[in-house]
C-alpha cells in the first residue's frame, strides 16, 4: 500500500514515515557502535541499499501492471530524453561521499555533525532558486531559526572547535551542503516534472543510477578490502537492519518529493533529530541538556512559523 | 531636552538611550570586578539611584515651570487617589531584592542568570493580561525565540547545572520572574493612566517610593555594616560611574514605559545583552562563543518577527 499510495493523502503518511525512519535510522547506527559492530565497509552497504530499492520499486512495480495492466505511465521502458537526467543526483551524492573523507583533515566528527546543518539552508536557497517556489519572509525566518535551532541542540562542550574550522574546511563544508541540497532539489525536479508518471519506475531509474555510481565508489574506495576479506565482511544483524531502513527511508524520500517537497523533506529530518534524542534517553540513557531543549524549543516554534507563514500569504 | 521629550518620536530616542545604557551598565559591573572594587553595599547605592533620579526629574520640572509656568498636569501637588499607587512598583522590587539573596542557597549564579531570562516569558504574559493589549501569534512566538535565543547566547560549560535546580529553586524563579514582571507592567500601567500629566512629576513620585523602600532595604540588609564603616564605605569613581549610569537607565526606563511599553523594554534590554558581548570582545578579550552566535541569531530573527506580526495583524 505504502509503494502504490498515489493519493494527495499519502503526503502525510510518507512524512510521518520518513521522520519515523529517520530515527530509527540514527538509533541503529548508535546501537551498531556500541554494539562495536562497525567493520563492514560502508560502500558495499550502500550498494546494498540502492539494490534493495531497486528490488522493492520492481516487486511494486509487478503489483501494479497485474491490477492495473501496462499503461504509458507505469511501463519501465523509458526515452533517452526521460532517462537522461537520473543519473545526475547520484553522481553528485557520489562526489559530497568522497568529499566527505576529506572534509575531517579539517574538521572533527562533531564539527562536522554542526557543519552538516548547513544543509538546511542551501536546501532552502536552492529550493527557492531552481524550483522557483516562493517562501514568505516569515517561512525564510522560520528556515534560519529551523538551522539555528538544530544547531543548538547539538551543543556540546567540544562544538566551539567548530569556530576555529580554517577556510578550506569551511569552503569544503559549504560546497557538500551545496551538492547534498542541489541533489535533493534536483531529483524533485526530475520525479515533478512528469507528474503522471508512477513513482516506482521513477525510482527504479533513480536506483539503477546509485547502484552504478555506487559499484564506481566500491572499485575506488574498498576494492583491496572486499578483494581480500570479502563483500560481506563484517556484516551483522544490526548491518542487515540498517541496510533495510536505509532502503526504506530512501523510499519514503522519493515518495516525499513526488507528494510534498525538499522543505518539508528537512522539516521531517530535523524533528528525527529530536525524536532520536528524547528516544536514546530512554534506550541509552543519554542525558538531554539545557542547549538541546532551548534548540527543540527554537525548532519548533519553527514547524509552527512555516505553516503559520504559509497561511497569512 | 531628553527629559522633556513629550513628543512620540521621543519613542526610538528612548529606546536607543536604555539599549545603550543597558550595555554600558553591564560593562561597568565587568570593569568594577575586574579593578577588585566591589566592596561598597549595594543598598546604599540602589538608594542613591533612586535619590539622583528624584534630583533630576525635579531639575526639569523646575525648567519646566520655568518655561511653561505650573499647569495642572505638571504641578507636583497630587491627590491620594493618583499618588496612593505609586510605592507598589517600589514595593515589588524591595521584595524580589530581597528574594535574590535566598535564592542562592538553590542556585549559583551563572544558574541565575540562565533564569533570569524567565522575566522576559512572565513580562510578556503579564502584559497582555493585566494591560488587555493582544500581541499577534507571531509576536507571542517571537517571544518564546527572544527567551530561548537569550538564553542560548549566555550558554557555558556549567549552564546544565541549572537543570537540576530542585523544586524549592524553580518556585523562587517563578516568583521573582512574576515580582519583576508585575512591577514593570505596573509602573506601565501607572504611567499611562494619566497620559497628559507630566512624565517627570510621575517620576518624581515613582522615585520617592523607590528612596522610602531602599531606605528600608538598608535598615535590614546593610544597617551594621553602614554604621560601622559608614554610608560611603568601598565607592570608587567606577561606583559612582555605575550609579549615574543606573539613574539614566531608570529614567530611560520610564520614557519607554510612557511612549512605548514593556514589550519595547524588553526587546532593548536583551539587544543590549547582545551588544555588550561584543563590545566585551573588544574591551576585556573575551571570546564569542558559537552558542552566542546562534543566540544572537534567534534573537535578531524574533525582533524581525515581532514587527513582521504587528504588521500583518
Amino acid at each position: 500500500m505504502f509503494l502504490q499510495g498515489n493519493r494527495p493523502s499519502g503526503n502525510a503518511i510518507v512524512t510521518v514515515a520518513l521522520t519515523f525512519l529517520t530515527s530509527s535510522q540514527a538509533i541503529l547506527i548508535v546501537w551498531s557502535k556500541r554494539a562495536g559492530k562497525y567493520e563492514y565497509s560502508v560502500t558495499t552497504a550502500n550498494f546494498l541499499v540502492e539494490t534493495l530499492k531497486c528490488a522493492l520499486s520492481l516487486a511494486a512495480l509487478a503489483r501494479i501492471w497485474k491490477s492495473e495492466g501496462v499503461t504509458e505511465d507505469n511501463r519501465l521502458s523509458t526515452t533517452l530524453d526521460e532517462v537522461i537526467v537520473y543519473p545526475i543526483p547520484a553522481l553528485l551524492y557520489l562526489v559530497k561521499n568522497l568529499l566527505q573523507y576529506y572534509i575531517f583533515a579539517y574538521v572533527d566528527a562533531p564539527g562536522y555533525q554542526i557543519l552538516k546543518n548547513l544543509n538546511i539552508i542551501s536546501t532552502g536557497v536552492l529550493y527557492s532558486i531552481i524550483l522557483k517556489k516562493k517562501l514568505s519572509d516569515i517561512q525564510w525566518a522560520a528556515f534560519i531559526l529551523l538551522c539555528a535551532g538544530c544547531t543548538t541542540a547539538q551543543l556540546n562542550s567540544r562544538s566551539d572547535h567548530v569556530l576555529q574550522t580554517s577556510l578550506p574546511g569551511w569552503i569544503m563544508a559549504i560546497v557538500m551542503a551545496l551538492l547534498s541540497g542541489f541533489a535533493g532539489v534536483y531529483t524533485e525536479a526530475i520525479i515533478k516534472k512528469r507528474p503522471s508518471r508512477n513513482i516506482n519506475v521513477q525510482n527504479f531509474w533513480l536506483y539503477i543510477s546509485g547502484m552504478a555510481f555506487n559499484a564506481i565508489a566500491i572499485l575506488i574506495q574498498d576494492f583491496d578490502a572486499v578483494m581480500n576479506k570479502g563483500f560481506f565482511h563484517g556484516y551483522s544483524i544490526i548491518t542487515t537492519l540498517m541496510i533495510l531502513n536505509h532502503a526504506l527511508s530512501g523510499i519514503a524520500v522519493s515518495m516525499v518529493m513526488k507528494y510534498a517537497d525538499n522543505i518539508v523533506k528537512v522539516y521531517s529530518t530535523s524533528v528525527a533529530m529530536l525524536l532520536t534524542a528524547v528516544v536514546s534517553v530512554f534506550l541509552f540513557g543519554f542525558n538531554l541538556t539545557l542547549a538541546f531543549f532551548l534548540g527543540a524549543t527554537v525548532v519548533s516554534v519553527s514547524v509552527y512559523l512555516h505553516s503559520a507563514g504559509k497561511l497569512q500569504r
